[in-house]
């Protein structure tokens, strides 16, 4: 297999296995049995368990970029730009639809997330991080006030909540409505 | 040490360490270990480790339970009531206010939850109970409208997600005061 496909076997399978179990609850070995390799072919790619982990985070985060960028009718670069060319529901919106597609990967983001509390887990200063870039996200589609800080950080709340709801109840929860609903409520 | 001391010490040991690392990655010989005991012995008290660890959330669960009737100074029973003879609001800075107080256990749940959404997870159907406990409490301390359903599970959305974000920055998030920010924008 070329080079670039295995690693992304490995990434795709590490995906699965993490969003399952958590980070603790997967060894390499289980990757590299699944993809039909040793444990010594994983680590030739990776050169270690917690950084494929930032592999993976790493490779799904710029996937939901690009998916969200299309989403929006905009470049994947003007994400980055202050002000966002785009409404905070509109973002909202783009960033739950785009979730409602892909439960296993909010799975793991879920699992993760809530592991990597811990300060030695090896994803803790990603989630750090990623915590920071969340919030300034939603602050460069709002007004700047008093409120935008708390507005952010319940948005952030919000949708990481209204997401663990739908994982665990697809049946009664339909994302995007149900995410429009609690929009309407808190955020218009 | 005798037989409810041992118990007793067996139930906190294992809730710090898998708030720690979750279900997966902790193994009864750790509990063993950090008690003084042997794997025998803890097996002596609780027959397997998901039987360990429902007993963890139930011990914890009734304790909760007790904390949440003080706080709002009525009986424990009280808190089966229909309709509850307290507010909604009253309710969720009760809630709030308890669990502001004990962030490991927040942790702790926090990352079972997520773990436990996986069904072959032995905390899956306690987690789905504990959903359909939680957002019956919150219906019966509100009207029975066409809202209500989506108002209770957006109030235990915005709890879990809020808790996510206090445990990730204590600095940054002032628990108790930030959910009563949320809450007046979102479900007064």
């Amino acid at each position: 297999m070329p080079v670039q496909q295995r690693r992304i076997q490995i990434l795709e399978t590490a995906t699965v296995l993490i969003a399952e179990r958590g980070f603790w609850g997967v060894t390499l070995r289980d990757v590299a049995i699944m993809c039909g390799i040793t444990e010594a072919g994983v680590l030739h790619h990776f050169s270690s368990k917690a950084k494929l982990l930032i592999a993976v985070l790493e490779y799904r985060d710029e996937a939901d970029f690009v998916a969200l960028a299309r989403l929006l009718g905009i470049e994947r670069g003007d994400i980055e730009r202050t002000p966002l060319p785009v409404s905070l529901r509109e973002l909202c919106t783009a960033l739950i639809t785009r979730n409602a597609g892909q439960p296993e990967i909010v799975r793991l983001y879920s699992v993760l997330n809530a592991e990597a509390l811990e300060p030695s887990h090896p994803a803790h200063a990603y989630f750090q991080d990623r915590e920071t870039m969340a919030l300034s996200l939603f602050r460069r589609a709002m007004p700047e006030n008093d409120e935008a800080i708390h507005m952010s950080r319940q948005i952030l709340a919000a949708m990481d909540g209204l997401q663990l709801r739908w994982l665990r109840t697809p049946d009664d929860v339909d994302l995007v409505p149900e995410w429009e609903n609690f929009f309407e409520r808190a955020f218009l």
